[in-house]
């Protein structure tokens, strides 16, 4: 199914998920279209949060921000529907992750914002393309992410750990990973941290906090991004009262191509 | 004045403003940091602007947002006072400039927000240094801009054009004044248009909306960038109740180093 997928039209690739023929992580999906983190929050909760990424960049780089109501994302998919189109949510309550569904259609609101947020997914096939490897595609694994020791900056109730998503590197691939990443500063941009995990609050490489583990090498660097997964951990740091997300590895597929968030 | 402030640092120059001794376009002062524009809106307005800018980041790149009441940037100068530190600010009611002063201790309420928007004067160092004349630099004048026919991406109540600013460079220049401009996304990056100024709405390039006219040499190209002044076209354009900027080229200076803000 992922293989066929690989070079579906977006919205070719949302039919399926919406059709809940796809029911999986969209890594390697729509190939050359840029993935997106979903989050959707109550209209009284969302001059915070859209402060909140303003502050905080690096993880939480907005794509597209739906006017209250409505779940369409105008700029990147404009035919799209937030509440269907992704594989699998998280509604959180409280603090709590509460469920976990497969699509948000009776949980939708005339008060909710849903914003999309850049994935690391989009500068996947320019490390590929560089001669970097990516190891969790090589394995068909979800990306590992990881609650940090990094507080973001708080804006009103948002407050809470930077997440990242790692990446095994060979030693002599990092700086070519840090300036091919360097282009893509609305998914991320260059890595937030390179090597020891200790430094950063991570115990246990082979124990992320979302997604699946995979093997370090002999030979290569762990290497850490930024990851869009940041507002699940501060929704639940923060205690939100009603916040519905992705499930991590389970994004958005936008209209808008990998390569048209290069910045050259 | 101007030359004596050149090497200031960014809280000399603030105090000399502060105390009146400097009431003058910015332009050339502190030279290494960056300046930026200044909007304050109400709270109740907040959220939507902060939309708009999200959906325009090219005209309208966050710096710094207040917490409501404080008029303190925490993020880029945490030192200073909105208030006080800028030469001159311009007040608009129901969508007309009501009145320019030369500070707002008696305007500021506790229920105001001030954005910080990144400012082009961040990267003429750069294109000084890549060879390229600036010449609003060179003649000591404040850079014109110009209000256009490209419509910014309306996000509630806020809706209006795009404004640039115009700087001429020699054609054989053009393109290295392109890529050096792609270095600094957060400051109005890479030009929205270069060339025929009629293509984007512009009559005479010798009769700005905002600042100063300069000359274009011949074999020289205008050179257009999306400008910070754009919130004050768009407020004039949504008649907003309330709102508060810098006065176009009276810039607030921060802490921040003009190269930090260089992806590279």
């Amino acid at each position: 199914m992922l293989d066929d997928l690989r070079h579906a039209s977006p919205e070719e690739a949302r039919r399926r998920i919406r059709e809940r023929k796809h029911i999986a992580p969209t890594t390697g999906i729509s190939i050359d279209y840029a993935q997106a983190n979903l989050v959707v929050l109550k209209r009284e909760a969302a001059y915070e949060f859209l402060l909140f990424c303003t502050r905080n960049p690096k993880p939480c780089p907005l794509l597209d921000v739906t006017d209250a109501g409505s779940p369409r994302p105008l700029l990147t998919a404009p035919n799209a529907d937030l509440r269907t189109d992704i594989p699998a949510y998280r509604i959180y309550r409280n603090g709590q992750l509460a469920e976990e569904v497969e699509e948000i259609m009776d949980h939708w609101r005339e008060d909710l914002v849903a914003f999309l947020i850049g994935c690391s997914f989009t500068f996947e096939k320019s490390l590929l393309e560089n001669g970097i490897p990516v190891r969790q595609l090589e394995l068909k694994r979800n990306v590992p992410m990881y609650k940090t020791n990094i507080p973001c900056v708080p804006a009103g109730r948002f407050s809470g750990p930077l997440v990242v998503s790692m990446r095994p590197i060979p030693y002599e691939l990092v700086a070519k990973a840090v300036t091919v990443t360097s282009r893509y500063p609305s998914v991320h941009g260059t890595p937030v941290h390179i090597g020891d995990p200790s430094r950063i609050g991570i115990a246990d490489l082979q124990r992320p906090d979302y997604g699946d583990p995979v093997p370090v090498y002999d030979g290569e660097v762990p290497v850490f991004w930024a990851c869009g997964v940041t507002p699940q951990a501060v929704a639940v740091q923060s205690s939100v009262d009603f916040m519905i997300t992705h499930a991590p590895g389970y994004m958005f597929i936008t209209d808008v191509k990998d390569q048209s968030l290069s910045l050259f």
